[in-house]
């Protein structure tokens, strides 16, 4: 089977690439064409997910296509944007139509329920190695940056951490729990759920905003770099994963300061918006503030400093 | 070095990140932001190469970075897009930072000449993969697209065909020929020029249009398939490189009608357009006609029909 007719049978022909809403020309021309409503701007943002990195090797597909689109649709939460379209440059070391067709109903599943369109891509042979580009929509000027946060701000974690550090443990091996706690370790990995809603939701609220994807620890320090301020985050307020504290709590602590991959978003806002923000969104915790200064300090039950390390997923 | 700064003091601070025209937003948040202007829609598409697929192992990251883009840019040519910015998705094995800076320099030359904006990216350790997805815009309802092209149309081509496919084998080393042809050769592998011009020239003139990237015969197939027409071409007028044509004149024909690779804009266009087309556009050759029917016929100089190959590079 050639390259197009693997593309358009299996992708061309899917639910989720029919052209709708703000696509207004998909698949089979040398460009998509998105319609971007005037008083929007176009969010957009590239994920790559290798195999062997960022997933195991032997990964069933249809929990890959799930995933593939749940970390780069979080990127869009995270800027309050309305998801529309993305693009998929696939990598695969054969043409194999099982695996295909898994991928594409895993992406369908995550696509119908974050309500964003195929609209175009690339396969070729190589090491599995999954590239999307995902758009939205944002009023213009209004995007949720890393940059403006503001002294005196509370800190927010839109819902437990840890759980996606614990379930690559149960994963690879290092790790063995009773079969409840491990189905719901890896559901959490596997289907990760932006935060659309809530990044919808902080638009126009004064909140600084990122996705926790390289850990609560990594990714507050990017949010004090960015708004030249310090984050102050105290250790018993953060909410760790019930299921990853059934391995260890101590650890599981650990794991929802610097595991990463949990997709929910870390966000300033000010005291007024507080009342608001619980009634809309109960899984959300304050963790935190923001005061003048730079960089992040982790506070113990007594206010004693514990110090930050340097953390977070690196690839180099 | 880290991820963070490995992208930071390499793409980040390149001249050609710089937030400008319709960039609203460049690299440092969840996503770029880009404005689409009123009565205009957005045109996206995505490449991948691949080492050892679409380019030799060991080659030279300026070479690369300048290519790769330009492979991209392309896709807007054939929309008649205006290029406004892109994202780069980089699976590269070790951080090389000689060889980042290479590929860096490539990416900003090739950036200037086409007035494209570096906004976001992500880089990852693994196999040379290079991902780029291209934005630009377009008048709306006017982009060209492969499925408009009627019977009655000339087909033309924008320039000669089959250098790239000569200069890969140049590169791989089954072919040796003097210095000066060699040079040629390469130089228009490796610095394809998108055909921006040309593309926006031909808006609003009934073209149907596409890149030449699989061969000639290949992508006046998809022309033919998605406008339901027959595609005739007259061997005898297809531009065949010169420089090519130094190896073999037989051979060069061949490499024209089905190597791909030259990045040349393929279109149909009706017979009162062809006096304008060839006063801006004297390098654009007539190379056939559109008819009622299906597939693509190749004539040879008496007329007869010589046949079609299935043709161009097929991945699986």
């Amino acid at each position: 089977m050639h390259e197009f007719e693997l593309i358009r049978q299996i992708f061309r022909d899917a639910g989720y690439a029919r052209p709708q809403g703000a696509v207004a020309h998909s698949i089979g021309d040398d460009c998509a064409l998105l319609n971007v409503p005037t008083g929007q701007q176009l969010a957009v943002s590239t994920d790559s997910l290798l195999e062997g990195v960022h997933f195991p090797a032997g990964t069933d597909s249809f929990l890959l296509g799930q995933r593939a689109l749940a970390v780069a649709v979080s990127d869009l939460a995270a800027m309050g944007a309305t998801p529309i379209a993305f693009t998929l440059a696939l990598s695969l070391p054969q043409a194999d139509v099982d695996w295909l067709r898994g991928f594409s109903r895993g992406l369908e599943v995550m696509a119908h329920k974050t309500a964003i369109t195929l609209v175009g891509g690339d396969t070729t042979r190589g090491p599995l190695n999954i590239g999307l580009t995902v758009m939205g929509t944002v009023p213009a000027g209004q995007a949720l940056l890393r940059s403006t946060a503001q002294p005196g701000q509370q800190l927010w974690v839109s819902g437990p951490l840890g759980a996606a550090a614990a379930a690559l443990r149960v994963l690879d091996g290092s790790c063995v729990i009773d079969e409840t706690t491990s189905a719901a370790l890896l559901a959490s990995y596997w289907t990760p759920e932006p935060q659309l809603r809530l990044g919808q939701w902080l638009l126009g609220r004064g909140a600084a905003v990122l996705d926790v994807s390289d850990g609560l620890l990594a990714d507050a320090g990017h949010l004090a770099t960015e708004s030249g301020v310090q984050v102050v985050i105290e250790q018993a307020l953060v909410p760790v994963s019930s299921a990853a504290s059934v391995l260890s709590a101590e650890q599981a602590l650990s794991w929802a300061l610097t595991g990463g991959d949990d997709y929910q978003l870390v966000f300033s806002l000010s005291a007024d918006q507080a009342v608001a923000l619980q009634e809309q969104f109960p899984a959300a915790s304050r963790i935190g503030y923001v005061c003048t200064g730079q960089g992040v300090l982790l506070l113990d039950g007594q206010g004693q400093v514990v110090g930050v390390e340097r953390a977070g997923y690196q690839h180099f």
